[in-house]
């Protein structure tokens, strides 16, 4: 379970990703977030990587599982939490840096449903799909 | 796309995990690795919360592809690559270590499904589960 | 969003079961239902299989879906609705008849978590796993 | 696992649909076929609904399961089987026609993942997304 206070603007989201110590280990960056929907980035940097030099999975299901929380977050306001989510992996993820790029696919009151791309950018700028994932983001209740 | 040549003894595995700069930077480590099955360690120190204090679903999320991609491995041979998962995060992860439990529920020429039980360790070595998933992972095939 | 007012005993289940036309048509028997599980059966007849004489997919995502929901409404009690599944179909579906055993793995006060496995069973009674599957049920509040 | 010969032309396709009883039985029709997507469509039948009058969540599993396998098939060839695939139901499914659309989002020569989203169909035309899901095809190898 996630817990996270998903605050309403970019730079209070940013802000937000700044009070995650994980986020912050990982380098990553809320490049945008609003209206059902929410970029994140991290950089490939050399201790991100698996045995063979590619981004590790597992930083790609943290950048799925982030950014499907903040696209949520966009909708169901500051308080909500990640229920689930599933990813596949489809290509090697090689490039400079990993961008997530999450939309609200449904949203009701008890929960927002949410699609992911995770792409990597090449120097060059060119883009290239390694990862697609869905989730599932309930608001936080104190009743 | 994970892509993991796995070995085939515990030690041999440990080795293998030690390759991976993100597995490094995360502290975790093989447990145990056979039969159908791997457990994986991650300690819940203070820069892989989130900003509750809670163990941060990413970290979770890393520790189920990882341990899924390891329990594949002891039947499916030493190359295998991680094609996708699901997890499903059930309580917020507070407690000492997390441990990954996966377990292979099928296995074929193609591909191995494996289920996996992410649990929080206590002090007092009391275990509460915050998280179960299910993936698949294929062999490598250099043809 | 399958919205399933599940009953508490399994005759009332059995009741609930043959209120569902749907299941009606696929000849869906209730096997047992109490303590946090639910096994249903379908017969494999000619008209629920696929061009090559296997049970189609959806017939075994419909048990799954259905299995689900009723494990979840032993718990979360008489209304409760399936939020979503995963479901991997891991070998051809041939034999004389489906099973679906469901498990909760996890309940809270807002959803419960069940597990599910899939066997076709034989003449001979052998049984044989051909899909497992996750799912979310959530209580059906009326507020 | 729903191992199907899935034809190159919506013709060969809807031939290929006849010949599944499941789908007969349900009253399936493919509306499109071809360039990675296909799309496909159950009228809510009485004999389809759940008790609460709305179409069965099992038919919207089964239409999942199908259309993604329908969409893969024009890309992988006309010999494929679905692995698996995750399910949200999101809304009630209520109206008179449910539409099935499937997208081909990856495709290699070891897999395809689709996404695919249902709608219900009103007598207006109307339309209104009450399911998303996600799927990987594997082609049939005979090697």
């Amino acid at each position: 379970m996630t817990d996270t206070a998903v605050p309403l603007d970019v730079e209070a989201a940013r802000v937000h990703l700044a009070s995650q110590p994980f986020s912050v280990l990982l380098g990553a960056r809320l490049v945008s977030f609003g209206d059902g929907a929410a970029v994140l980035e991290v950089d490939a940097r050399p201790d991100l990587l698996q045995q063979n030099g590619f981004l590790h999975g597992g930083v790609l299901a943290y950048a799925a599982d982030n950014c499907l929380t903040y696209a949520a977050g966009t909708v169901l306001g500051p308080a909500v939490l990640t229920g689930g989510m599933s990813v596949e992996y489809v290509r090697p993820a090689r490039g400079r840096t990993l961008r997530a790029t999450a939309r609200v696919t449904y949203s009701g009151r008890r929960r927002a449903v949410c699609a992911c791309e995770l792409e990597m950018i090449d120097d060059d700028g060119s883009a290239r799909v390694c990862a697609v994932g869905q989730g599932t983001v309930y608001p936080l209740t104190t009743s």
